[in-house]
């Protein structure tokens, strides 16, 4: 089989530094890596699959070096600015900002769910804002079968989304502690309010959400509004979806073709307690679906309560599967 | 001015010491208190407006002593064995149980809605669930204005809900002990599950928010979904809530209405990153409303974030304004 060169860029971040820990789970046939970050943090020395790299600063001729793949996780301006370079000199990027995402040239990709819009990639793949990329498999497989008409979201968004800093404000606020990352204390508190406001009253967090379901779907036009709130969990969101469907549906179906699809575990047994759990979902890869229930409000509506790792599924792993599923597609 | 006899029913409970917060705070025209809780915490001394009382054990011939008005904040099979007993007796019964809540013959009030209904009480009145009545007085205010056609309920409660057991588990759950209330750590948790669940998937706080936001806005067949969560946050219940209207509107119009309505302070200016916080509801007997803004997904939309201090306005100062309107009503 052949070997590939990948190169990290932001890899002493949250997102960073769970993607090493990924990276060495996955075990993907990797012949060289290469880890990058800002001139801040360049020298930091990390351990990776037993053996010691630097990390360097990213520069302009740092693809030079002729990557086959590189995972950004080094913000928007990072992105925007390398990206294209690193693409420029053959090498695919899978960009986790948002840069990118909405960029008709771009796909944005899930690979459970539209792993063929990567193959036509022109260099660069963006990953999807961890909100989206939990919703969207379970909303793909009963699309598929039901045909959505409407979706309703609303978030409980841990820390770890805001990086570093939000995770610091939690422990902080904690101890009664100034915010820093948050306009306010996040522990004791539900903050409905994550990315920029709008002009339009709607958060980017809640525009991103609308967008890239669309975009990620397929549906261009479909119904979607989301309401996206910052809660006082370290690690992994959770989600309220209300779908309403054209088509009817069997209960017991939507069961099981959620249990059928890839990348979904639906933990559902209310007589035991059973449901998926922010604690519980932390340091696993899939997405936790269970709450599923018939919305009676609407002639063919669903509940869901879908939580997922959003350092794992909705950054750093989704990314891997990216470039594992471009390099089984290579071989 | 004519001057009442007021037991307080639950008077050593979390909502029995804000009761009794809130009482003194009201300064009704009442010329005697009386409290009284379960053979357990007998003999509790307090000490109210100034002077200290004895609490006592409630008894079958505790309102003998012809109490003019009684609040119930002792559980369900206290109401429903002792508020017959009350009501016979003359005595106009305000109970926060969920025991009678359905009943037809009882009036299930929240002042600023339907205060009407309670007018016509037949020695028992409901006080509703907590998170429905934050959330009937914004939903009222517009159904009169533009017809609501469906509700979408995510919540956001808070552990003071479920009692001295729920803020119990939230202080140790975060010390790493077992939790008691809770099936699992509230801590850096949501747990998509309040009450217990009913054989459709959906628990109990779902089915009363359902059902009783029907009831108070008097629309039987109102369409209204719920998911309900408890979250790690010690006071006061948010809430995402979607809305649909029959009739168009104007956003402005909606703000005004809104502004205008008694009982609810609006909270509304994203650039300066105003909008409703459990933390800074809590103390406060008003519900706060924000992030007021159209939801694009269907014709006549809207979603709000509302937040209320659920032991106050979601329940003792709830029931103390129902008492306060029909000592009004007497003069």
């Amino acid at each position: 089989m052949k070997k590939y060169k990948l190169a990290l860029v932001g890899a002493t971040g949250l997102v960073g530094i769970k993607a090493r820990q990924v990276l060495e789970e996955f075990n993907l046939p990797i012949s060289e890596y290469a880890f990058f970050c800002s001139s801040k943090s360049a020298g930091t020395k990390i351990n990776f699959m037993g053996k010691e790299y630097i990390v360097r600063e990213l520069k302009e001729d740092s693809f030079d070096e002729g990557f086959d793949y590189a995972i950004f996780s080094a913000g928007g301006e990072t992105s925007k600015k390398f990206s294209p370079i690193a693409a420029s000199k053959g090498c695919i990027v899978v960009d986790n900002s948002s840069a990118f995402r909405m960029d008709p040239d771009v796909p944005l990709v899930v690979p459970e769910v539209n792993m063929k819009a990567a193959f036509k990639n022109k260099g660069i793949i963006a990953n999807p804002n961890c909100s989206t990329i939990q919703a969207v498999i379970p909303l793909k497989a009963l699309d598929e079968k039901y045909h959505i008409k409407r979706v309703v979201y609303s978030t409980y968004q841990a820390v770890s989304g805001a990086g570093k800093g939000g995770v610091d404000d939690f422990t902080n606020t904690q101890k009664g502690l100034e915010p820093k990352k948050f306009p306010y204390p996040i522990f004791n508190n539900c903050l409905p309010h994550i990315d920029v406001f709008m002009e339009n009253g709607y958060t980017k967090e809640e525009i991103k959400m609308i967008n890239e379901t669309r975009k990620i779907l397929e549906r261009p036009d479909l119904k979607v509004t989301a309401t996206t709130v910052r809660v006082p969990v370290l690690n992994s969101h959770s989600e309220s979806i209300n779908v309403e469907f054209e088509n009817k549906f069997d209960l017991k179906d939507v069961f099981s073709t959620l249990q059928n699809y890839p990348g979904i575990i639906v933990e559902d047994n209310p007589s035991e307690n059973i449901y998926p759990l922010a604690t519980h979902a932390s340091e696993h890869n899939e997405v936790f679906v269970g709450r599923i229930r018939r919305d009676e409000s609407v002639d063919s509506g669903l509940n869901l309560w879908v939580v997922a790792d959003n350092i794992r599924k909705g950054a750093a792993t989704n990314a891997i599967q990216i470039v594992q599923k471009l390099i089984e597609n290579d071989n």
